[in-house]
């Protein structure tokens, strides 16, 4: 018998939406495609070598632990480990504020699980990442984008926002925010901002979601205080990972913030998956702890520093001058503006597509989505520097064309 | 400023409740327990040292994908083995019909998300798995348990319960099982019971979600075909897991059933973590692929046999006559039932626990809890052949003082 199974789905299905990065998994696996569009890290940078030989020795030395299921929480090692790393940072904290979760990810699941009712607003970064805002969405939040420029979210803009939520009877009591090297623009929030935003946080009762998966990836000078190391109390949940600074394939990140609140993360983990896979924490905790990941860091601050070079250097020789694109100090992402007389970046993407370079169009990190009609994030993190170089002169080649043809028709009409 | 985090959770977090499990998680780490407790596998029977070699390998000659993000449903390999065993084990599936989970919880809380409404009914056994109501109940779902004998829920009880929820205006759309060696009664649901139910869940249209970590692990006899080979359509999911057959420290597991709903299903795992590891992924598939886990399976009946068969001996020999308990045929787990006249199990394992003696009491595992208070689950998994001796005799020796108290008090009465 088969099933319709529309009759069966709960109505909070109805909130789930796919990632269009998702469809692009097919596409970025072509070999001849030139991939901007996902978020990967480069995997030429992974030290398969290294994490080989840790992992064979972990397993022989301890995989009676490191092989089985483990507390919902995660390895007190690694947790201690996080909180004495984080307290270094300037922020106090202890194990019991530290869990560990399935990448950043779980964490804004977990998150929106236990803070986000139906109907509720939360505020977010106009344009914002669109896993966090799949989160939010998939359990009936409403994301409210707040316009940034490239000091982060403007503060008048946000308090307006917040006196206008209160009117509307929906006040938000969260704000998502990735702070350093923002996804998709590129941006870092500076400690002006930062000061301003926990300020308007203070006022208006709302807890500021820091989620910072690149900050450690910083080309240039030094980002500003964390959130949470400027905080003076609880207002702030930090989200962390190893996806982009080690590996992303053993799923490991953490959540820090208020110990009652951590207790009722992990009363939510427990019932989503247990806890988080327990060699991936060992090996975590390991190349931690003897200091090879600050040092592979290091490594990898050259290594990216290179490729955003070549595609800073690529668009500014082979895009039109009317196309303007972020020039982010750390991070993956470049965001790049077209210009309105364009076609919608979606069509752009398409001629892209068909000469095998991919990025991401904008309307998907917009919670009002004609905004982001002519934007586009494009990722350096995953080809290597000659095939930057070769995708944005393509791509050049493409708004080239467009852009003189445009301007005719305009000029024609 | 400490945060009330009250004034900030969703209304869903009051559904959300510790597992007692959790709890014995501190307790079950204390060397000197005899812990009866966690449906944990022994770890004396993790092959170190071959996954120590197997990981080590394959991390070098395929890190690059190992270490990397994978696509949500998991990577095709392993769903295409997976899609052809089940295929081999009577119901044709191919790859799109699979999608990877972590361990079979993760299943069991997505299928819960995209199916289960607030104040909806689902069908359990009683006793059930308390991770599996956990899930159910953390969307609002209310688990209802049908009454079960050694052969599995009983259908004239459950359609009983059908009929009943229907005219209260909450007919069920699913049935949560696991018919083999169940967590936590170690009862097998036989074929004609299977017949039965799924009879039941085709007049109803109900759901059958068919758990199965336990049913490679089969001592005596053959388990009987999966609901999923003997339904003729769409109406099972099926959920396995290499956690109790292989390691549970990779989180991995799977999910089948019909495409349509594996995609839903993709859709809600996007947002909770993207994807599962994908270096446990690999792990599991090499070892899949190459006979070493039917292999490993061999080798684990023989020694969880053993084990099983010192438990039941001891029960034999140092429980007092009237505590009844199960003789499971494979699995973990021995349910056992303490005359009325016992105090509460509850109160019996406290005492245990002062001799460093653990197991689950069980009233988390029915959906009326007072239904369980002279039952408990006892696991053969985790400690060794002459460590569950011991403990069942320093338990016997406790029940043996108890039980004569009691029935002298009884009759002094």
């Amino acid at each position: 018998m088969t099933i319709n199974w529309h009759n069966y789905y709960a109505d909070r299905t109805k909130h789930m939406t796919g990632s269009q990065i998702r469809q692009f998994f097919a596409l970025t696996e072509r070999p001849e495609v030139i991939s901007f569009a996902g978020g990967f890290p480069g995997n030429e940078f992974f030290p398969c070598k290294d994490i080989s030989a840790a992992l064979a020795a972990l397993v022989l030395e301890d995989g009676k632990q490191a092989l089985q299921y483990t507390s919902t929480e995660g390895i007190y090692e690694l947790r201690n480990y996080l909180a004495q790393r984080m307290t270094l940072e300037g922020k106090s904290n202890s194990p019991e504020n530290i869990i560990i979760t399935d990448g950043s990810q779980q964490g804004l699941d977990l998150l929106s699980r236990i803070l986000v009712n139906p109907g509720e607003t939360v505020l977010v970064e106009e344009p914002a990442y669109i896993g966090g805002m799949s989160a939010i969405k998939s359990y009936g939040g409403i994301p409210i984008g707040i316009e940034m420029d490239e000091q982060g979210v403007l503060p008048a803009v946000m308090e307006k926002t917040i006196e206008k939520l209160i009117k509307d009877g929906n006040k938000p009591k969260l704000f998502y925010t990735v702070p350093n090297f923002q996804n998709p623009t590129g941006y870092t929030t500076s400690l002006e901002r930062r000061l301003k935003v926990l300020d308007l946080a203070y006022r208006y009762n709302i807890i500021i979601i820091e989620d910072n998966p690149y900050g450690n990836l910083c080309y240039e000078g030094e980002v500003p205080s964390s959130y949470m190391a400027i905080d003076k109390g609880e207002q702030v949940i930090y989200l962390g990972s190893y996806s982009k600074i080690l590996i992303p394939g053993i799923r490991i990140g953490w959540m820090a913030g208020s110990q009652s609140l951590i207790e009722k993360v992990s009363l939510a983990k427990q019932t989503t998956n247990l806890c988080s896979s327990t060699l991936g924490q060992q090996l975590a905790y390991r190349l931690s702890a003897e200091g090879y990941v600050d040092m592979h860091i290091n490594k990898l601050i050259d290594l990216y520093r290179e490729k955003r070079d070549v595609m800073l250097n690529s668009m500014k020789r082979y895009f039109p001058a009317d196309v303007i694109f972020s020039e982010p100090k750390g991070g993956f992402f470049v965001w790049v503006k077209f210009p309105d007389y364009y076609p919608p970046s979606r069509e752009i993407l398409n001629l892209a597509l068909k000469n095998n370079v991919a990025f991401v169009h904008g309307e998907g990190f917009y919670s009002n989505i004609s905004s982001g009609i002519h934007g586009a994030r494009f990722s350096f993190s995953q080809p290597n520097a000659e095939e930057v170089e070769k995708g944005i002169k393509i791509l050049g080649n493409i708004l080239q064309e467009l852009g003189c043809d445009t301007k005719l028709k305009a000029v024609g009409h």
